[in-house]
């Protein structure tokens, strides 16, 4: 593929540094630079890719100029990136020279969807590469990684290939329908199925997992008014970012706080106190609170030792009542410095048999056990060595190919016609090839990469 | 010089861009990066200077590197830059496995100090630096772009070297003045001191327009209350940023906002209206009003066509009260929608011969008239063609030679034994000479690169 149109774009972020560099991509690029740049000796184009030259932009700035030629640049195509000083009257000036003379301002992440369709890269791993820049923990700068360097990719294609092997065995049944022969053995296409339909659901089951670490594990603090969820809040970041007070009722908007522990992002909510109240803002905020736990991957019961163990059993039945078997539920018992004999364990007789940790927020004590039960909910890096699903576009296309395989499979189980077999065959390996981008539309390709930053 | 340790820090600006760029200068840089990053052949310290190297970093990014080789790199030692993704974790995690190697992280400006006492620039030069970072304006760049290159240095080289000359001539007389000899003509002396002086004071006289323009031209905005002098600054910068009312006195703080016109940035300041109140508040807010005034480098003087000629006479002579030579007034009579004949000359009767405008700043009409009155103020960027002093460093340099040679002309004149002009001399040279870093000290050395940013 070849674009026509040269295009730039300033690839670092604005703001105060030392230095801003200039991308230019394009079949113009070296022509467009050396008119820019005057060089002490010579002229850009004729320098090989790979290499520097220092010199001036004149009355504007001095700058170092890399040269890429095509095919080995990040697009494919020639270009040059301009390292300037990071003045925003320079980047702007350098701009605006570069699009009169013909360039064109780059669109969000066209340095990457020229990488893509030039062959430089396969969809997954652009992606990846607006991942890599946003991950702010280790735990989502390693899935970005191993996208981006073609592992993942890797994955889906032996899936793909492997249900092409299955579809190339029903469609060489096909052929020889007439004369009434059955080449392809049911039972071994069934249990190729069933292995596909297996690494389908599985790669399907990571997202949430790879979802939570991309976008931060969601732990929500639940429990009655006045346990002190908004103490722990606070303990934990080591910071007052929670109001506190011993007035019951006191949070009342969602709280939200960020924190990376053993290199993983944790989204901590503190939540209104789960009571009945009166309190016509008070209810709205309880309301949000049971929404928050439901949609929380991580669900922190704080109980509050100093009240009755009826009372206590109560909040956590309310709490148990609400989430769904793939969330993780953490009971602390809070206050173990004012209440005797609170080491016993709590809630045994409920027949809950979650990790109960005895803290004290005030104190601070306790904490570390408390992290430790969190880092064990298996958001962690060391979970599995396969691919892990953090898009939701992938996430889409293999609910999409889980069904597609859960119709052939119940064709085949059926002995139904193998074109129909066939057909939800395709449209199962056309669904994991769009996560690679086997196939794509502009539409598609627009929306993954508008939401890249300019620049990339 | 030769430093011992090798320093590192990220060079681009912190938040959201495609890439990132790590600067890493001193003897073993190369070693560094060797360590740091795989190649697929080779290694980095077998790259010639201005050589790129594709190559990555284990289990972090893939990431290009750029090769300097001591002196032909910005700080003169060996060096390279490498360019990842924009990634807060990939780039904290590149300086913490730098530093885990040795590295030591950079001190603000502290790659700058390093050319600068590696000789690849002079002080004034790298101050230029940092203004040609900090430039939002043509102008500004302007003075920063011709300070980097040298131009402005060479104009204080040249009359040090002048002064040296005017110094040996004085000390061969003293050598021989027991023999009571006067070789110096001291009329010749004479000249070329005033010479010398006229220059001095002309680079002093630049500083008002230097600094203004290197931190924006202050414009003050005054006036009678309701006047519309908030009006009027919403009016020039085309949207809603000081609360407008028709209640008299709305205006309380200072609210100030910059506008570039014509490359030059100017920073209009509203003030509170001037009048006689008993609102302790007001009372205040007219007090700063009355200071922004003193120290505006221009002053718009809003008068309010409707008032009677007399109350507006009364307005402007309170603010030519606080007005000094060297300040430019703008009459603007606004509101000239809504009086009759308010196009005729005001305040001629004053005997005042500043430029007068005719606005209305709610209706728009005049403000190019007054946009043009306000260029032509003299901050443009044809103004002159000598080095113009934008550093109160310099500034403060050209103070103490310039007394420095006032007192050496007061002894010429006066006389007085050649020994006394001899050290005079000599101290207006090492003032002139600290500008371009003749003689410094680690003092002031920090003093001057403390202020860059990290990274440079």
């Amino acid at each position: 593929m070849r674009f026509e149109d040269t295009i730039c774009a300033c690839a670092t972020a604005p703001g105060a540094g030392a230095i801003a560099v200039i991308r230019v991509s394009g079949p113009r690029a070296l022509e467009f630079a050396d008119k820019l740049v005057r060089l002490r000796h010579g002229r850009l184009s004729d320098y090989e890719g790979y290499r520097v030259a220092f010199g001036e932009v004149e009355g504007l700035d001095q700058v170092l100029v890399t040269v890429f030629r095509a095919p080995h640049s990040y697009t494919g195509e020639d270009g040059v990136e301009i390292s300037c000083h990071a003045s925003s009257f320079v980047v702007s000036e350098l701009l605006r020279r570069l699009m009169e003379m013909g360039c064109r301002m780059a669109e969000p992440g066209e340095f990457t969807r020229r990488a893509f369709l030039n062959g430089k890269m396969d969809l997954a791993q652009a992606e990846a590469v607006a991942d890599l820049i946003a991950s702010d923990s280790q735990a989502a700068h390693r899935l970005a990684l191993s996208q981006l360097k073609g592992g993942y990719s890797e994955e889906f294609r032996r899936l793909r290939a492997q249900l092409v092997e299955l579809a190339s065995l029903v469609e060489l049944e096909l052929d020889f329908s007439e004369e009434e022969v059955e080449f392809a053995d049911r039972s071994r296409l069934s249990g190729l199925l069933a292995d596909c339909r297996g690494r389908v659901d599985a790669l399907k089951a990571s997202y949430r997992v790879g979802n939570a670490v991309k976008n931060g594990v969601p732990v929500a603090i639940v429990g009655a008014p006045n346990s002190g969820k908004s103490t722990l809040l606070n303990a934990l970041l080591g910071e007052d970012r929670a109001i506190v007070s011993d007035i019951p009722g006191t949070t009342r908007d969602t709280v939200e706080e960020t924190m990376v522990l053993d290199g993983v992002r944790y989204r901590f909510i503190d939540t209104a106190g789960l009571r009945d109240s009166s309190d016509t803002v008070e209810r709205l905020g309880i309301g949000r609170s049971l929404e928050k736990l439901r949609s929380a991957a991580i669900v922190i019961c704080l109980l509050d030792a100093c009240d009755s163990p009826s009372s206590r059993e109560a909040v956590l039945r309310r709490v148990m009542d609400e989430v769904s078997e793939d969330q993780k539920v953490i009971v602390a018992l809070n206050k173990c410095d004012l209440a005797a004999g609170s080491d016993e364990p709590v809630c045994d007789s409920a027949g809950f048999a979650h990790q109960t940790v005895a803290i004290s927020a005030l104190r601070g004590t306790g904490l570390d056990a408390l992290r430790s039960a969190i880092a064990s909910c298996g958001f962690g890096l060391s979970s599995g060595e396969g691919a892990i699903v953090t898009s939701a576009r992938h996430y889409q296309a293999l609910c999409d190919a889980s069904e597609d395989l859960s119709r052939a499979s119940d064709a085949l189980s059926r002995n139904l016609p193998g074109d129909l077999l066939a057909e939800d065959l395709r449209a199962a390996i056309s669904s994991l090839g769009s996560i690679f981008g086997e196939i794509t539309t502009d539409e598609l390709l627009g929306e993954i990469f508008g939401r890249f930053c300019i620049g990339k």
